[in-house]
């Protein structure tokens, strides 16, 4: 099921070392004209290689749309874009042995080995590419809307950059490539991603997102609601192994009499523990949610691997290129997500 | 949408003080005999005022299966189950009157106020008895194939029960009613529960929850993943504010040498941070997840509250029936929507 | 699957000697207040025994709304409606024989014996009082923006009545009860299912059926065309075992220059050969079609029924209560398909 | 929507004269060595220009496999084809004329005029390459279970080929290039494609097809009916305008005493009216059905056209390189709709 959504529809293929990845985007509206410079700043955001302690794979992200655009517009027939990939080193994978924390187990016995294990395959984070250009189409599409879709490294290890502001009266201004709200914390992360890459380790962290001017009413009951459909999609990134909205987890610890979001005037609150959602519908108020990343599982250090043909553990260290951590590249990725999910849940309200 | 699911579909209908609430089963095996006591019992557990703190409305829930059996078999056919409302009492709800936490708002201005609010309609609470009686159909039918889900009552405020051994060698004997892993703790739950309800007030909590003898291989990659399918009915429910699988959040704190599971001979793991799943697909570990659930919104206590024709706030105190917590009723709930989501994704592996 | 559209969800359930028959409609706008007095003609329209060689099963079609409604208003969640059986006789039915060109032997083998056989249970025509029921409601919505849909009784046998004018210039006054083009024809009919009930046998017929002041554009590319999405129903109608657009199977022997619709002004066409859609989109013509209905296979003369336990054909007569044709009540379920398939892909159309 | 299927999803992209036409098959079985010389015949048979009357295009089908193989096997992931547009010659389809017959007119309106329009478009024939790569596919995958779907020129013009015989002792032996069940028609075929050719015009047709070997049991009750799926897939191919199943339109005028398939032992019948299908379940029996295509609509003499901008009608002669007729080339279309449409069916029989 490589399909994402009910009207506007992501359909992901390929895999990250064969011919190229790519994406079918089916329900775009015709005659819309994309800002490609826009998608190229939001692929480079995702781009390997800017950071510290990201991998050295240099992928250039160039894609080719090959169908659903005509006179630089689209039809509204489907939009499919390639990205070829080019600097594809498979040497340190075809080896059936199964790194931990990857899919490799999981893959090659679901495919009976019949996956293709270079690089994850379809598995790999390189396919997020093809998440990156839906959602920076999906991004102008609600930015017509004025809608727009924030984020930022909320945490990276032990180190906590502050939290958006729940009602966020103004949308703060963020560096696209290490977005922090508290700036003066960059020199920290910085100094942590070092570390982690000298100790040839990885390190885990949460992204912050928020949309915003989202209208009162966006999200269908039951199982089309909104956060529904967006752990969904957030779920199917790479690493992501918790999703909360709002209060989120904390909520657990709280009474109603302060979880509970207090109504002004119009039907604005003057708090968000909600996230901007009630019963899978929003209400008005910013979208806040946070995502945690596991550490990349691909360190440089010993670990217990498996054999997939003789089932034996074996203790070898990762060979290959790799992030030290996902952040910050994984917050164009969430908000790509975002918007696609979001996007999706708009055109559904026309309908109401 | 008012449908789960793929090849086990799910489909619900019906308001809180309407006629009913009631469910469509589609994709049940023809020939299979339910355990009606045991569906009964399920319900029971999500059944209100068993518990400290629990709501005084008395639904026994009775059903009545109007299609889909024949000879007490089903017969491949849809099954449809209807839950008649009868301890109705609408009156604390007819008012225009949005409360704070609640859909009422959003769902009024979506629905341009023609949604039933009467006991918030389709968004209550009382919708789960569907989900309880399609999960603990789909809760035998995993049991043929020796798959259990079972989940205790991980905190209520700031009590906390000890966690489930994550590689789970043991299936621990819980009590349905109020499932703990460490039962001495049954007295602080229950006096934090008298506590809060002698306040007029109402608490969160979080319900862990796992799957266990998942066959390796259940999951589809990109969108059909495990943690995207279970995280999309999950969040179905009402009050649900977070769901992390595995070490989830506190994977953002780690380093990779110690997040990652580590290979024993056969594929099975030593620890199991991943929580039973690697690139959305299961890899035999039991799945293990959390769910974190929002206070009860609606609390005895004066709150401001929203006037829906005047858009004006009003301070008001709840009336109504209501639970102080939603724990332990939400274990059961939970399990119900892992079973259907698992059953779901089981079916399609036999696919591959 | 027992669901049919997209953004207009009709779900069927329920068995023809069970408890009930019913459907859940998913995708109503919100306050809606529906003619049930036009549903109960319609359904009247379907109801067997009012016409000469109708079966005398009197179900009185007696339905209940049981959620979505709300002050005599849809609410915007799904609408379920149950039709309980009443006049049920199971007698004749329960004997694992199974009678020729009914589903019993099919479904028997499918179901592993397990399915409901009594009035050929989930397989029977009294499902479509569900059909007839949702297409009421869906001929309103249209009606709403102008769009009407009807059909007569273009054949039954040889008896051939006068076809639609293609580009339907009026829309023709029809007798909801006998529709026909040429009313003076309706004795020959009547003279013919006179004869035909007579002879214990029955007969099939063809159903013309038109939807007019269908704005251009309704349809959508590839596999949610126009033609596609209407046969899809319309295939799912007991019996049906034929589809043509426009001139249909004659466009077989005619040549591109006289099949061709020639343009006027405006966009219109001169002749409507294409019912009215070209490439799978509407194109502001009629959209015309007919529909062939085999002879209900249930006859009282003696066959060959096939023993589903010992596989041995048995020599007999069908016993229970059947039509001696299924037209005229076949138009109106025809409209109602219709009717549904067309409001679900005009939703869509707001999309564009 | 450009996806068909539920658990073999085919989903097509591309324009005519864009960059290429292609498309995506998700729900392949992993280690599947598809025979590539197969699929090369098959679309060699949908060619133009073999036979007479056939369009001068010379598409060569040249096609790329670009995700979901790895060593010449197919991995499990969604597996993604292009083929490049070569011989493109736009220039007789840029002006804003709407061909009688196409889509033109109603894309234009559908699409505020930025659909793109060169060649037909998404509308165009090209996109059917797409259609029997992936049929070729699935072809192959139901060989495997000893399933077959073969088809023949039923008729042109008045020229009629002789009937399958319905019950289809032996599977006849076809001439691929074009199949007629009594090949001394041949001759008579060629002439008439020949006059038709000459005379500048064009000339529709029928094909019959049938799919031997089925299990009982495929297809789905209400609607996932095998005639409802197959009617969906074969309505988007263009030009089709009629489907019929078993006796079809003949139904309407028979009596149910001649018309029911009598019972032999085991469960086959004597006859084959109702086409191997009853109540959406195929019985054991070949299905058997006749698709009717409309003339080709561009012709080259002189037609009502119509001005996009200025709606005026203009009396135009097509330019560009068509077919005469569709047929023998639609043949392998239908045939590979149909394969693609049981292949779908029967994976969700094995959720039975």
């Amino acid at each position: 099921m490589n399909t994402y959504g009910k009207n506007f529809r992501f359909s992901i293929f390929g895999e990250s070392h064969g011919y190229c990845i790519g994406c079918t985007i089916d329900g775009l509206p015709a005659g819309f004209a994309p800002d490609f410079d826009f998608v190229s700043r939001e692929l480079k955001r995702r781009s390997p290689g800017a950071y510290i302690g990201s991998t050295s794979r240099r992928e250039r992200d160039e894609y080719k749309v090959i169908s659903g655009m005509y006179n630089g517009r689209t039809t509204g027939m489907p939009l499919t874009v390639i990205f070829p990939n080019n600097d594809v080193d498979s040497s340190p994978y075809i080896n059936n042995i199964a790194r931990p924390g990857h899919a490799d187990f999981a893959a090659y016995r679901k495919y009976h080995g019949y996956n293709d294990p270079r690089g994850g395959g379809a598995f790999s984070g390189r396919l997020t590419a093809a998440l990156v250009f839906a959602g920076a189409i999906a991004k102008q599409l609600l930015s017509k809307c004025g809608i727009e879709v924030i984020s930022h490294v909320a945490s990276i290890g032990n180190i906590t950059d502050s939290k958006f502001d729940p009602v966020m009266k103004e949308i703060p201004d963020l560096d696209p490539a290490f977005p922090l709200v508290d700036n003066s914390l960059r020199s920290e992360f910085d100094a942590m991603l070092t570390s982690v890459r000298e100790a040839r380790d990885s390190i885990g962290g949460t992204v912050e997102a928020a949309a915003v001017n989202i209208p009162v009413g966006v999200g269908e009951p039951y199982f089309r609601g909104f956060e529904s459909c967006l752990a969904s999609i957030l779920y199917s990134i790479p690493g992501v192994h918790g999703v909360e909205f709002g209060a989120g987890f904390a909520f657990s610890g709280m009474r109603g009499s302060e979880a509970n979001d207090q109504y002004l005037y119009g039907g604005n609150t003057s708090t968000n523990n909600s996230g901007g959602i009630n019963g899978g519908i929003s209400n008005g108020m910013p979208i806040i949610f946070r995502v945690a990343f596991r550490p990349v599982p691909t360190v440089f250090t010993e670990q217990s691997m498996l054999d997939l043909e003789t089932s034996e553990p074996i203790l070898a260290a990762a060979k290959g290129r790799h992030d030290a951590c996902i952040l910050p590249r994984g917050c164009v990725i969430v908000e790509c997500a975002t918007a696609i999910c979001i996007y999706d849940l708009l055109l559904q309200t026309k309908l109401n």
